[in-house]
């Protein structure tokens, strides 16, 4: 394999530098460039680096890992440099001189996997903790790279081959079928349900990953002047959203990121939603307005107390509401009020406000802020969160798992059951990664940065 | 002193970055962080990062630098954690909850300074290094950073001290009075003159300063008309400039990096050069070319050789340009030619071409590229460059030593000499640094980026 060099920091000017060189070369260029016979490993040294014309390009310090012993499993070496691009580059373009080429991004990681460092949700978690936008996701992250999705397919991994064996043991001995008489199929589907039960289990914990990833969405929605705008620019604490007494004045979706409680959301206001004769832009916004609404986490529903035009909602958003993820905000009480609003929606928590007299308002941020805190609690103490990736494989073999429970009750030949369960177990393998499955790795790989 | 940390890579997204801690806390937060009792100076861990409240941060590598054998000469270590700015984030808030502050700028190399590492002209190339924006400045600082200057200094410190010793010892055995007799007092202006010529040396070097951190500037100036514009476009390789029949044409000065002959230049192409009636933005223009000539560093004077038009250059310009910083180019020699224009500055080497029929302009781009060269090479050998502040300090010493020197001719007291010498002694000291010049430090760390 290729020996290869990148710049494991950003690119700017800096104290430091890090470059990386991992591969068979690397023990002749690491006594050539420092001109040092052999050196301890892990140990860190100041070496003056000679450019392969023997000009001194930088004093650094550098410390080489022994095959086996480092990141990629390789002999390597790092070099920490003066952080100026210029000495850098000199380092980069001298390493390649000597042999070296450029690393793809991802390089050092991948060849950790195939040295078998680590497994391959490993190797996803590595770059999940560079990429995190939020400690809750690093935390997850550091888990993964932990091993704690490997264990987890490794455990399922195992009872699947139990299973496995047992069906085995019966094409053997029993004519290629399974007795339903002595118990030994109702074993396997019972041994099946478990198995499906945890990959149900593994794949809802992906539900998690979008709330871990870019965190919880609340939109304000509600009918026209109901104060929707008035509840952003409150929560927000500055005059965001344009506010007026007419009805319609909101039409694009506005969103800001706020601090409540402690934790960050993203909220969305919206164009108040009525029917009726409405001008096509005002349309528009109460379509984006209700799409919205169907991909939000948390709702903040709107209502003006003295009035009786109350939000109309699709079946579709109605069925997203309940009372952990919804407030309804009785808006206006100053005013006489005109309509009883607790007949709306009645199993959701019920605050009456004014934002205008600025009445209840400390309260209504702390229910806020309570159900914000709840939400992200779920995620709390996630062990495991699998990707995309993973739903798609789990999936898979999911699917191959029903059909082999299927087989069995309806007593077709073992040897397809068998079949079924070596595939899926085939594919189980992919989440921690098969060497020789190229497009599985190139995936994996394409996400991450040069140098890692 | 406190103990202080720094991100010491670039902010950004990456494989590594690099968090440094130095100062008296850093052996107890060490093992307090990374759970051990005791480690191997200088050897790189794998650990893992716990936070004051025994949350798991990051994965990380880590470095324990003893007390003497450190960057700084103080207790100190540095994390190799995941290149996520959550994570450094992290890891910085944690570290300065166990007493740490965040390092302004330049604070560890003013903390090496301090603590007898290096003195304060190795300090100064540490941040000429990293800013450094080209590699022969690199060169120079790294020998600055080995000590070239440094040494320098204490050499003519050390010569200063001979000259005062034996005026101190005239002083003492004569009764204030240096004897021109016995040849007492030619022996010590021989050598302040020495030292001041060594000075004078030193100073000189700062001419080259411009030229290695900021490259040569190449001015096209010429009459109107004359092909200056095309040149520009011809040396670029695009157009760059909008090229026409009229003269005056350019106004503004436009400029580009360009590599000709292995080095790059910045060509600036500049308004015709003309007198009589002109409108305001064309005498703009021609003042601008002519100020632009007067800070060149390399001259293409464009001619015309059909046109009895000449550039007319001040005396200023004309004592700058000479025949190893410019050449003529007469352009145009396709048409028949109006002018012998080698009586025009006929000690500077004339080329003879057409642009438009691109006659000769292999042989052009050649002479150029040789003459660019050249002008580089003055610097190559350079061991030494001082700055600006080397300049006034070097001034000031130079000041006192020709006082000494004409107080010696001119027989005055030797306990004024004897001052004077000190109090150059005591100024040149200002180079490599007396711990007690606040306000020398704090010019010299102005400049550092944190986390060097």
């Amino acid at each position: 394999m290729d020996t290869i060099v990148a710049l494991a920091t950003p690119r700017g000017t800096s104290a430091i530098a890090v470059v990386r060189c991992s591969g068979s070369l690397s023990p002749k260029i690491f006594s050539d460039v420092f001109r040092v016979e052999r050196t301890v490993h892990n140990h860190l040294y100041h070496f003056r680096y000679f450019s392969v014309s023997g000009e001194l390009v930088d004093d650094v310090m550098s410390v080489f890992f022994e095959n086996g012993h480092s990141y990629t499993g390789e002999n390597s070496f790092e070099i920490y440099c003066h952080g100026n691009m210029l000495i850098v580059d000199e380092i980069l373009a001298d390493l390649c001189a000597r042999g070296c080429r450029i690393a793809e991004g991802g390089e050092y990681t991948k060849r950790a996997f195939l040295n078998g460092r680590i497994d391959l949700s490993q190797a996803e978690a590595v770059a999940d903790i560079i990429h995190a936008k939020n400690m809750r996701a690093v935390a997850i992250a550091q888990k993964q790279l932990s091993g704690s999705l490997g264990e987890k397919i490794n455990e399922i991994s195992k009872k699947l081959l139990e299973v496995l064996s047992k069906i085995e043991f019966a094409i053997d001995f029993s004519d290629d079928e399974l007795s339903s008489n002595n118990g030994e199929s109702f074993e396997i589907v019972n041994d099946l349900d478990c198995i499906i039960a945890d990959l149900e289990s593994l794949i809802s914990s992906n539900k998690f990953h979008k709330v871990v990833e870019s965190g919880l969405d609340m939109v304000i929605i509600g009918a026209p002047n109901a104060g929707k705008s008035s509840m952003l620019n409150f929560l927000l604490g500055e005059d965001r959203a344009i506010v007026s007494k007419f009805a319609g004045t909101t039409r694009d979706i506005i969103s800001e990121n706020v601090k409540i409680g402690g934790e960050y959301v993203r909220i969305y206001d919206t164009a108040g939603l009525r029917d009726g004769e409405l001008c096509e832009v005002e349309k528009i916004g109460i379509d984006k307005a209700l799409a919205k609404a169907e991909q939000a986490d948390l709702f903040l529903v709107m209502i003006d107390s003295n009035s009786d035009l109350l939000p109309e909602f699709s079946p579709k958003i109605l069925k997203k509401i309940h009372k952990d993820n919804a407030i309804i905000v009785v808006n206006k009480i100053d005013l006489a009020p005109r309509y009883d609003a607790k007949t709306f929606l009645p199993n959701i928590e019920h605050v009456f406000v004014s934002i205008e007299s600025r009445k209840n308002l400390d309260l209504l941020k702390e229910k806020i802020g309570n159900m914000i805190s709840k939400s992200y609690a779920a995620c709390d103490g996630l062990d495991i969160m699998v990707n995309r990736r993973h739903v798609d494989i789990l999936r898979r073999v999911f699917d191959f798992l029903c059909s082999a429970k299927n087989a069995i009750i309806k007593n077709i030949s073992a040897e397809f059951i068998a079949s079924d369960i070596r595939q899926a177990l085939d594919i189980l393998g992919d989440i921690t990664g098969k060497y020789d499955n190229e497009a599985v790795l190139d995936r994996v790989f394409a996400n991450f940065c040069v140098g890692k």
